[in-house]
This record gives C-alpha cells, structure tokens and sequence, in this order.
C-alpha cells in the first residue's frame, strides 16, 4: 500500500508531502486510514533529534483517530472500518514478564509509533492491533486523538499514585498535559491546584476545574502553599527546582514527572524525614487507555483542540514552537 | 531524680561524666533505667553538630534497653520494672492526622531522644510511654537496642514498598543497617544481594542471608547488574551515582534512601520511561516497632553486636569513627 505522508528530511527542515510502500499487514496487525492526529510536543523533540531516536526521512505523528482498513489474519477484536485511536507504542513483543502482566507499556522491545518507523502525519498508519483503541460512540472523535498520549500519560499517575478524591493535587505546567490533567483530577473529586508561569492562564485553569491558581514564577509565591500536596504533577519539560517544588508535599507525598525535564538536583533529607518520593510514568497499557476512554466518556473529558488541515503542518508546527497551543493541536485529514 | 549520664561539651570534645535533674515524671511519660544503649552513626553526627540541630552538653543515645522506673498517672499499658526499648522518637502530638493514622513517627512536632534533650548514654532516661515498646521473652534484651533505630530504619521499608518474596532486593552499605536488613529481607523470602566497597564483608554478608555479593567500587563491576533489583535499599551515607543505581533496577523499581545522602543528581528519563522511582522513610510508627520486634522474635534476627563498658564510651566512638564496628556497638550500664 502507498502511504502519502509528510515528512521531514532533517533537524533543521520542514514537513513536506513524502510517500512510502507499506508491506502486506503483518498477522497481529492493522492499517489505519487517518482522519485525525495530534501534535505532541515529542513530535517536535524527535524531530530536531533531541533525544537521538530519529531517522530521517522522518514521519511524526501518535495522536491517532482513524478507521481499519486491513487487518492481519490473527486479529480479532477489531473490525474493518471500526473508529480506532494509536498513541506513543505501536508495538510489544506480548511474551515479556511486563507484557504477561499487562503493562505493555513498559515492554523492554516496545516499539513506539515515530521510532524507527512512520508515525500518523499521514493518510495510513500501521500498528499492531494490540494499541489500537476502539472509540465508543459518546467520545467526541475528531477531538480524541490527544487522549492517546497527552492524555494516558497524566491519567496513569493518578491510577500508578492511588490518588483519592480527598487528596490534594497540584499540577504544573498548564499546557496541552496540565490541561487534561485538571480535568481528570477533578473529576476523580480531587482539589486541584494549578501551578503556572503564566497568569492569563487562570481563567481557563479554573474552567477546566482546578480549585487554585497559582503563579509560580518566583520561590515566594510558592511559599504559601508549602505542605499542602499529595502529589505534585509536573506536566512540563522546564528545569525544575525539585527541592522547592517537594517542599510543596506534604508528608508522605510525591513529585511526579511525565515531561522530560533536565536532571534535577535531589537532597534526602525530605525523602527520608517526611517520607516523601519522587516517581514517574511512561504513558500507559492497553487496557489503562480503554479504562481512561470510559472514563473520559462518563465525565465528558476532552482535550481543547485547535484544527489545522494536515497540509498545513509546517504552519501547525509553528504555533507549537511558539509555545501558542490552546491547548492541543490536531491535523484533519483532508481525504479520509 | 538526678540522673548520672555522659555528655560531650562541644563538637570536638569528648564524652565525660554529667549529672542532670530530670523533673517529675509527666502524665503520659516513663522513666527507664538504662541497661544497654546502642551507638548509631546519627549519634555521631550529632556530636558533631553536621545537622545543625545539637545543644552541648549533648548526652547522646537512642538504641536504649532497658527497665521502667517510674511512670506518669495516664500510662496504663507498661508496668514498672517492665522491659522496654526507646529509639530515636521520645514524643509525638497524638493529635494531627499522622497519629491520628497511626503514623506517629510523621508527626510534625515529633521530639527526638537525642535533640534539645537528653539521650541514653546515660543511667536513666525519658520518654512519653508510647515510644517505648515491651520486650518479649523471646528477644536477647542485651542485643535488641539496635532494632529500635538501625532496625526498624530497615524494616520500613520493606513495608512501605510492598516487597514480596518474588523480590530481588539490593543492600548498599553492610554496616550497622546493612546487615540487619540482609536478615529482614531473608527472612522475608526475599533473594538479597549485598553490595559493599569492602570485599571483605562477603562471608559476613552471606551468613546474614545475602544470596549475593558485588564489590561496588567501579561502575564496571555493577554493569553485570543491571536491571536486575525491586528495590535497592541505601544504607549508607556516602554520596551516591543515584543514575547509576537506578539503572540496577528493574522497571518499576525504587530507590530506596534511609542513610544521609548528600544531594543526588536525577535524570527523568528512567523515572518516566521505566517507571523508577526514588523514596525514602524515617524509622518507623510505634505499632511497626512492635511488628518488627515480633517478626525478629520468630525468626531470630538479631543486630551482630561489641559491647562496651559505657564508661568506655570513647574508646567506643573510636572504633566507630574509623568504621571498625562489626556490626553495632553496644554500651552496658555498669551499675543497673
């Protein structure tokens, strides 16, 4: 099958239109014709190589929304034509001790859908049929494919932490992440507060259901909310002052990273004195996705989009950069 | 009750006899005449001020065995003459949410045997009663001081993380801690290796119950232990390649600090990627002590003790100081 997609040629270029052959679709496999995809802001990391992954010509998407069009011989539980959704992985080899014990997501050979191969910046997009994600009918589709990494990956924390409605949950960084994050706390019945440089951002803070604002652009406004979490989320890859921000937890409390913040510097007397711990989650299994789909269903959860056609990626592309995404963008096919 | 105990007059003196009057005793408190005191390294660290937190004359001391003397009109659970042991905690609010929960050693206003008062290198001390645990039959009294701080320091954690006996567990640092939690995780069905600079320690470390030994003095000698641990459990206080150890953990593995590490420098891509975290605990709750004395009791661990005369608590800080304790040294009243 010819795959039209776009594609970027290095570091320093743009996306342009690219096409590629795809084999016959392997047993445990499917092809999936997209008709939307997100932007994650690991779209643009792996496209300037930040963390040496990338392959060029180089492929981005893993924020899918799309129909089956071919599925292998060993797939069962998916039907051509059914709504799907792909997130970061696309593959696991089903046979480790982490795959037997349904956490797929931290298969050692997990393949990802942008590494070392063609991510959803395109008409089709393969997968094995394990990741793909049926859509039930009371999910916004057009609007779901950042549920599938940006999502899953502040949804996990807060299953991964056994976070209560009677905790007290800070999120930093109120971006495409910080945004879902607020609203899936809420719903869990949470206090939510929402740590931000950016003040403009409190009116849609509160809207997405976060209790507090709080500006934390300097150590002192940061100081009236020492004590007070349970856990801290940090849903941002800026270098973070980690023995400010654990100050903010209370006793037995955890900082939780899922953005790919620079190495921080770490004392123990907070992690042995007040028992407090510092985790991290990639993304989340299968059946952790289907679980938050319910879920965002029931409690009418969903990214803020902004649209742009997918040839219009390199202008997408731009905003992101620009740090103007409110709060996820979504490329729309343009011929499903 | 004037009280006959030793006492350092500044940092950089030694111990010498000091007498103190101890008022009468208060509703919820006891007094014990001291019959073994153990010396932990953290007494060592307040001698010499290195936390900021001593006044001199300081009489250090919080590893105590020893009889009930006297008690105050609300303590109806221990009788005089009864046989307890105090460690680090003397004193706890009984009222915030952490004893509420049972979770006194959390407390935030928990006095310290050893901080703004006096400790056990002495003929008698005090403590509010809840702090002292009973001493069953079943226990060397003469050995056990040691579990009250170095023992239950070690024990908590294995609680706290949830190990099962499916678990492979690291030890780092085989001292007065080490050896005592090589015992803990053994007994608890655990596969347990011992990581020490000291080659030396092998043949102590397996009678402990270490399965394994690694010489961790270069970075190459870990290499062939990668991936391979539940929890790595730092029981040392020397400063640590915290990405290092990480990486001898399996996914969703934790790092776990109860030695005073000086700051650690912490990446998050194992945090996020393999689900790695990094935590901490301070001694443990009253009802945990007594978990722990009953689990020791059944089955026979017990802290590798050198006795000392407490008349002879120098030479005993000596052998301290140049790391010569083999395990935990023990200071005997002369005149019980």
């Amino acid at each position: 099958m010819l795959v039209s997609a776009f594609a970027a040629e290095s570091a320093k270029s743009g996306f342009s239109p690219y096409e590629y052959e795809l084999e016959e679709v392997g047993k445990d496999q499917v092809d999936i014709a997209v008709e939307h995809c997100g932007i994650c802001h690991s779209d643009l990391s792996m496209l300037k190589n930040d963390w040496e992954l990338t392959t060029y010509p180089f492929v981005g998407g893993h924020e899918v929304v799309g129909r089956v069009v071919a599925k292998g011989e060993s797939v069962s539980h998916l039907q051509i034509d059914q709504r799907v959704g792909l997130g970061w992985y696309s593959g696991a080899c089903l046979t480790c001790e982490y795959c037997l014990s349904g956490k797929h997501n931290l298969c050692p050979s997990a393949e990802a859908t942008i590494v070392g191969r063609h991510g959803g910046f395109a008409n089709y997009v393969r997968s094995q049929a394990l990741w793909c994600t049926p859509l039930s009918e009371n999910l916004a589709f057009a609007e779901a494919g950042p549920l599938f990494c940006g999502g899953i990956t502040v949804f996990h924390p807060i299953l991964q932490n056994k976070i209560k409605a009677t905790d007290h949950v800070a999120v930093l960084g109120i971006g495409g992440l910080g945004h879902l994050a607020i609203q899936f706390l809420n719903a869990w019945g949470c206090e939510v507060t929402a740590l931000s440089t950016t003040a403009e951002k409190e009116v849609e803070a509160r809207s997405y259901g976060a209790d507090h604002f709080v500006v934390c652009r300097d150590p002192e406004s940061l100081k009236a909310v020492e004590n007070t979490f349970d856990m801290l989320l940090v849903a941002t890859n800026a270098k973070l002052d980690a023995e400010l921000l654990m100050s903010l937890l209370k006793r037995e409390g955890t900082l939780h990273i899922v953005g790919a913040v620079p190495e921080m510097e770490v004392g123990s007397f907070q992690l042995i004195e007040h028992q407090k711990s510092i985790t991290g989650s990639p993304l989340g299994s299968p059946a952790l996705v289907n679980e938050m789909l319910k879920f965002c269903g029931r409690k009418d959860i969903a990214p803020a989009t902004q649209h742009f056609p997918m040839s219009e990626i390199n202008e997408a592309f731009e905003v992101l950069k620009k740090g103007g995404a409110r709060y996820r963008i979504v490329l729309d096919a343009e011929n499903g």
